[in-house]
């Protein structure tokens, strides 16, 4: 089974719903390329007669609101498509699937959907590392900001015999190369199971676009604002445990399931498949619209929106409020380094066809 | 919009998913019919080649484990008709889509759903009086004792100046004829958009199990043991107004939205919509295996799970345990009327098939 990492739910102060701002802007860099790729390269014509709706899958969509802005783009897109093409009534009918982990926040999701929207909406519980939906079901499926989730924690980072045993450290930034290959491991591996499934669900013709977090060819994840930011979560647990607030060994035991790759990964991946054609891969700059340099604080609590689960699953409920406001402090001296990080390419933006 | 009345969510004390045992009973007397009408009626041959997966909808599916039972059981009876006529691998592929209210408790359905399930799983937000599904995408649909929800308490009953002003009275049981009046106008108008949406919904050939409570033609709802339950539920608000503890008006303002059609109206309603054929409408016993005789109680704690989530929304949190326990020892004092009440049939249970 999939371990599950829920984004922190409801609408209060510490959500996601309240607190996913660069997510937002990721998506709004993403949209004019998604409307593209419709426009071009969708096969309309080619698709089964025998279904008389377009199917929409949001895979990890957390709670909102940037998955309703997401469909939404999309369905218009897809709407402008057949007008233009004269096919209207075609599909007269949307229906938006919107996936994500059995502990997300369904209530809110479902609670919190645009009262007037142009789909028939639908809940999907479940790891997107597996099959979600029957073959050939859905038309388009979109991932923003969820694959670089892994299933789990590499086995090897929590064997005290392994070289891969992460003593002291909780992500592969500035880790051993048996720790940065387990994590790879990993992700190969949880990313052949989304490739897999992905194929099966996919009408022929049918696109998908995903934007994840991305790394360059080569770049140590050290050199990213967000492997900097690893680093200081790190460094205050650490912090703590020599504070005697935590055990070392509860430091030791724990590493954040997250990978960026690189776009020679997923090109490797997806050529290893073999059911999809690359439309389009590239790193694309974060930077423009959501500056980590401008607002800290508002950066602290997105980290908090994403981690907080994950954390207090670990090491308790007691320690979070603390934890929290020692990262801020932690970020803020931090500053020069995230300054002068690399933070041009690092949102990688892949739209593939089923063929 | 409809109103949205949700049963109890979690799994506490007084949760629909640890009270739900009269509902449960009433599953298990239709499962015999459902088999046989599946087995007997359903038009495996003529559905759409287009589409390769089955797909089966609950209504009102709540928080479960009702509905996860009844859905299995529909899947074997499916399976087990396609294996029969050597079909099995016509649809290899159940989906199944649990509806009820954006307000209902999906995060626990989603999470105490059956691990192994031979299904994929979705959850459909949404009120069923209206659209929930693209036009003829469902085979097959169940709604097991949810129709007796109206979507909303009939105006008129609210309105000083109507004969169909509802003072002093919580439901039509005992009512005047205004009022029982104006409650079958509701259920009519709201059944009518039930229909018309199931209708453009279901393949040609589909079939619609409801389950939902009933009433023979002709009988006073006071007769049934849940008229009784409601005049108990009635005296106790009645006796809290007298007491200080709640105002006339409130009492004066409360109605319950629930209707228990009878077999005359269903036929009728039916037959005006013009899409379905009915397979088999009968009223059955509930009694055999749940008798409120047996467990005062439980039978208590099964009205709680039901109702408090509404008596709560009206009248406020503060009077909820002393409602219930004054409820309690009311039910008890009529123990005499409950036992000498119309129990024979009180289930509806009806079988439609998309012509």
């Amino acid at each position: 089974m999939p371990e599950s990492y829920p984004m922190n739910g409801g609408n209060g102060t510490y959500s996601y719903t309240q607190n996913s701002y660069y997510q937002k802007t990721g998506i709004n860099v993403a949209k004019g390329m998604v409307s593209e790729a419709i426009g071009e390269k969708l096969d309309i014509n080619n698709f089964s007669s025998g279904s008389n709706s377009f199917r929409i899958a949001d895979l990890g969509c957390s709670v909102g609101p940037n998955t309703f802005t997401t469909m939404q783009n999309i369905v218009d897109a897809v709407q402008h498509k057949y007008q233009s093409q004269g096919l209207a009534s075609k599909f007269a009918e949307f229906q938006v699937f919107f996936n994500d982990q059995d502990s997300n926040d369904f209530n809110t999701l479902f609670t919190s959907m645009p009262k007037e929207r142009p789909y028939y909406a639908v809940g999907v519980p479940g790891s997107f590392y597996g099959r979600l939906f029957p073959e050939s079901f859905v038309h388009f499926v979109n991932s923003s900001f969820a694959l670089h989730w892994l299933s789990r924690v590499p086995e090897e980072l929590l064997d005290k015999n392994s070289p891969a045993w992460n003593k002291g450290r909780i992500h592969y930034t500035n880790a051993s190369d048996a720790v940065v290959d387990a994590y790879a491991a990993q992700f190969t591996k949880d990313m052949e199971g989304f490739l897999d499934a992905r194929a099966k669900e996919l009408v022929s013709g049918g696109m998908m676009v995903i934007i994840t977090l991305g790394c360059p060819n080569g770049m140590p994840y050290a050199h990213l604002a967000a492997g900097i930011m690893f680093d200081c979560l790190e460094s205050c647990l650490n912090d703590m445990a020599k504070g005697g607030l935590l055990s070392e060994n509860q430091v030791d035991s724990f590493n954040l399931p997250v990978y960026a790759p690189s776009p020679k990964e997923i090109t490797e991946l997806v050529e290893r498949n073999g059911c999809f054609s690359i439309e389009r891969l590239e790193l694309t700059n974060w930077r423009t619209e959501a500056d980590p340099r401008g607002d800290l604080r508002a950066c602290v609590m997105h980290v908090r929106a994403g981690f907080e689960s994950i954390i207090r699953k670990h090491f308790g409920n007691d320690i979070i409020d603390d934890f929290f406001e020692r990262l801020l402090k932690e970020v803020k001296e931090s500053f020069h380094l995230i300054q002068s990080s690399y933070m041009e390419g690092t949102q990688l933006s892949v739209i593939l066809k089923r063929k």
